[in-house]
């Protein structure tokens, strides 16, 4: 591949799709010093695209059509997406649903690595990522995929338990946001919650393809916010525990925060705001935003319910999937701790953090 | 007691409190060939109690100063709580939270028999009652709780697999509505999910009040919706089962609905929809709209999902808490087929009804 | 035609589309003493038809297609449109948008009056209907077209102000709902307001088209509910005027429902509630709901707010049109009188009427 | 007074009330070159506050009793509002309604110049303030009050018609968003619309606090969402006009920003959207969102509509006021333009700035 590992040159990424997460991306490949954002490529040059360039990142047209479109626009675009596979180490695909999958044989082509969204099926790289689980086993491969908000943050979680030793099975139910806030003017669900019609959903098999080994079923419901996922779960042991143990396992993972409904984060929504006023880019929750107050344990039962900013949860697991395919940083918590760095998580934001001030 | 039950006299029949549950349960009374309604009492004379007294009801005061209220206003008034209580064989007590508890003492230094809803605690009636767990022991009592929407619900589905002598043991999430569709220009929640903040949440242990013997534990969510409560449940069986045997057990059951997203009954709002389309008084779901297709089994594990109308599912119960109360109907299924026929419960809403048609 | 108006007989009506509108367009023509409902018809054999079926409403099929459907899925249909229209003396069109004016020449072929709905242009009659001001220049026509439920509103608002010589002009700002409930799960918005992309919009030009010497201008917005319409208007008088007058002008207009916010009907959730109060099916609010609370004169210019319930407006006004096509009863307010006795238009449900009880 | 304007010091400014206004007034004087941020004052100690502590602002508490308890919880606080007030030039009062009218006795007692914010009434300062409209007769006053979100963006859109002579009489709908995002857990409206119970509605006379010139009527509604406020106006010009030249006439005007719903812009949502996009802290929309396509004239009759983001409006206003009340700038375009850059207004977002590219 391209890149000199030896000669610690930074690594080339290109982002096709600048969407909700292709633009999440790119502001955090920016904020990376072992990386550097060649260009973005894109079907349109909406108002996004426009600050993008405004901003100085260089645009590519993701098809032909749109090519000559930008052109009679008078779009300052600095070629095809073939032109930007051209200059890059790894391409970040950022497109619409299934579209991935159908742009994985020019990233072959062209020989670049190539990271999909959890939009794509598993089988179209082979491989499935959630940095903590899946580093290692990402070193030096040639793509793969960073899968959904909401499996990202069951294989978070349920990974704290697993890893020790805990873990029997878990069943979880799932609310999802019905749209988000971007689209909220032309899709959404009004005064209604929509079960879907069926069980078991399929983040559960989901996060199997990114570890076989969890027992994991799960059941979903559209629910009429934009704000976030909420995730509530029954956790069988394979032993007694305690509140008190849970809470240490929680507090261990680098991407789960825990939060109080005492400090005035009781709902989805104050914990939205409180990212904005920490002056994160567009509120982003980068963390599970998990309740230490609805953590529960009865003998060999476990309770606990979560928020998923469907947003932002990717964004880290993307930077991390980056680095892991060069390699050059070989440890995972290496990696997650200059991810989180880059990118302030953990940030005070009550919960165990809290204390620190009093 | 005042009705002399050898000549086969109605159950006069009084209310105190004509809410959304008032109004619903003095409707259903005066569909009862064995109840007759002698009147309603209310601390205010707001349109709801205009109409009633339109239809030709008898209005009381809650109240001395609702009373001297009520004269001023030039309302029609009959006469104080105790003048109702006066003529009485049993008093419906459907006042707001908390003010039950208050009214008993009341009630039994008129000798009344009374009915509390589930805003009360069980101890102040020291009985609970959901009609098929409880109808037997209820006869001949001066006084029971009907608990309320959500652990009506509860009882009636896990009553079903228990009775069967399969039920091990039950988890389940419950997504309450935010507020009532009268009150949701003064309350409400908007764009958010709300968490108790605690697990388990309080349906549990309040279902163990009617049935003791479930191994029940609830999580509550609050949602912002005003049609209906949704549960999802996580049930341990103690052997194998499979789809088919549970969806007999819920069919069997006599205020169990099952409806099916593929008939355009995908949600909440489809169903109440529906139930308005049927002529139901308020469009009342006053059974447990359970979906077919949310049934699921693997091994020894059930889940399903369904909804709860939180307006009229305890409608029927008291009903059935009335006549439980004076021992006539000595038959728990006598007394709900009386009940279900006069509400027109089962109607025809698809699920198992429509192949009828076809 | 085919009625023989001598010999008082029932018009003979079919239906052809039965959706929100054509169910509610069903259960009045039920309740008409000059009118006997033939058949529905159409496409699918959903749970509406189906319960249409189980009152003993005969069903045809709407297409071919459909037809064979039917029979295949062993729905009992008695045969197909023109079979339906070959019995009727009259058929009023509720199928989806722009459908109507491809049906229209079908009807004219088999030489039966029509009636179409809002979604349809003025140009495919010719002819625009709001009762109280084209009821007369109905009469003995062929065809008309129910307007829709904003412009009915604004057509009975303003009449009620020109037909006293005291209307200039009128701009109207259309809070319209989202979606309706029952499809609310499917469509709508979130957390959003939706302004429509040009001022002004098609509601005053529309209102032209029934009485072409209205000064009327409306600008419209999307707003996340799913309840009803709401209205606010500047209105520009000739003259000076005073609150009084104009309240009295409303109260005489016999499908205005004057509400007051202190009767607890600030808001449209309340008063749809009262409509369930009142026993109506669906809730139906047949009336323009207008607050006497927001009636506001100054000088020369009148403001005032009113709610339009989108699913029942213009029902009274489809049993006017079929009526007024026949000719039979040729007095508007004879008519008038007959629909609003047989659907119990006025209601009691506050405004002026609560005093009758005080 | 204290500041010693031949010096060329900085403004000392503390800011008393650390919730939504407060903290965009903090972060805003933060950023002027001419003001320094000495302190904020506030009663709790929430995680809000404790983020400004952990920035190095400094902490006061707003009373005894706060005093108290922010040192038995261990927080970092400096003094109390007194101490605050011996060391300041200006305090800005952020504190919920009608405290800030209690507060102003203090602030004179410490000789302390003050800003209110539009939950205190004029009669409090004897003067209200919009910039363009008060920034000349605000100079060297003691005190001043802000108006309110939606009464500064009528003072700011009609002033824009005035200035040009143009402007006869406005009537405006103001549809008001129904609780702040951070509060949408505990109280909001659902699936309803709720009219204010009263016309005319109380901006009206607020914008004639600040120019008692404009002839201006109101009309107010709460709406289901948290994002904004959406007006409509209809009003009367003293002549013929075009389209083009009122758009001249909002273009002109420093903190109106006009966009169009074919970039994309169509709605309120992606409008805040697009704000986060921008970078802008909490996504604040700190002009007058206008729609260029909603600009319509009809000889002498103009119709448009615009967003009002409450949270962010008053933020430049207010460091205006400050300002203002030193003197030191003495011309209104000078401060506007120094805030207006200092907080990326105008920022490009579409509209006639989005030519620019290309």
């Amino acid at each position: 591949m391209k890149i000199d590992e030896q000669k610690n040159e930074k690594i080339k990424v290109g982002i096709n799709g600048y969407g909700v997460i292709g633009r999440r991306v790119a502001d955090a490949v920016l904020k990376q010093k072992d990386m550097r954002l060649i260009g973005i490529a894109d079907v349109s040059t909406d108002l996004r695209v426009q600050m993008a360039v405004n901003q100085g990142i260089s645009l590519y047209a993701s098809s032909d059509d749109a090519f000559n479109q930008m052109n009679e626009s008078g779009a300052p675009v600095s070629g095809k997406i073939a032109d930007l596979l051209k200059q890059v180490d790894v391409i970040v695909d950022c497109t619409p649903k299934r579209q991935g999958a159908k742009n994985a044989a020019l990233y072959r082509d062209y020989r670049v690595k190539f990271i999909l969204q959890g939009g794509e099926k598993h089988e179209v790289t082979g491989h499935s990522f959630v940095a903590e689980t899946s580093y290692e086993k990402t070193l030096d491969r040639d793509s793969t995929r960073v899968v959904s908000c909401n499996t990202t943050s069951v294989v978070r979680t349920l990974s704290a338990l697993k890893n020790a030793n805990i873990l029997k099975s878990a069943r979880g139910v799932l609310l999802r946001r019905a749209t988000d806030p971007w689209k909220s003017d032309q899709k959404g669900i009004l005064n209604t919650l929509v079960p879907e019609d069926k069980i078991p959903s399929h983040q559960g098999p989901d996060a199997q393809s990114v570890d076989p080994e969890l027992d994991v079923l799960t059941m979903a419901v559209m629910v009429p916010e934009t704000l976030a996922h909420l995730h509530y779960w029954t956790v069988r042991l394979n032993r007694n525990s305690s509140r008190e143990e849970i809470l240490e396992l929680f507090k261990k993972s680098p991407r789960i925060a825990l939060i109080r409904a005492s400090d005035g984060l009781g709902a989805i929504n104050s914990v939205k705001e409180l990212m904005l006023d920490l002056g994160r880019p567009h509120g982003n929750l980068y963390e599970v935003g998990l309740w230490e107050n609805l953590v529960e344990v009865r003998g060999d039962e476990l309770f606990f319910a979560y928020m998923v900013d469907n947003q932002a949860i990717v964004i880290p697991e993307t930077i991390d999937a980056v680095r892991a395919l060069f390699g050059k940083t070989r440890s995972v918590s290496q990696s997650i701790q200059q991810t989180n760095d880059s990118l302030g998580i953990p940030a005070f934001f009550g919960g165990h953090k809290k204390d620190d001030l009093r």
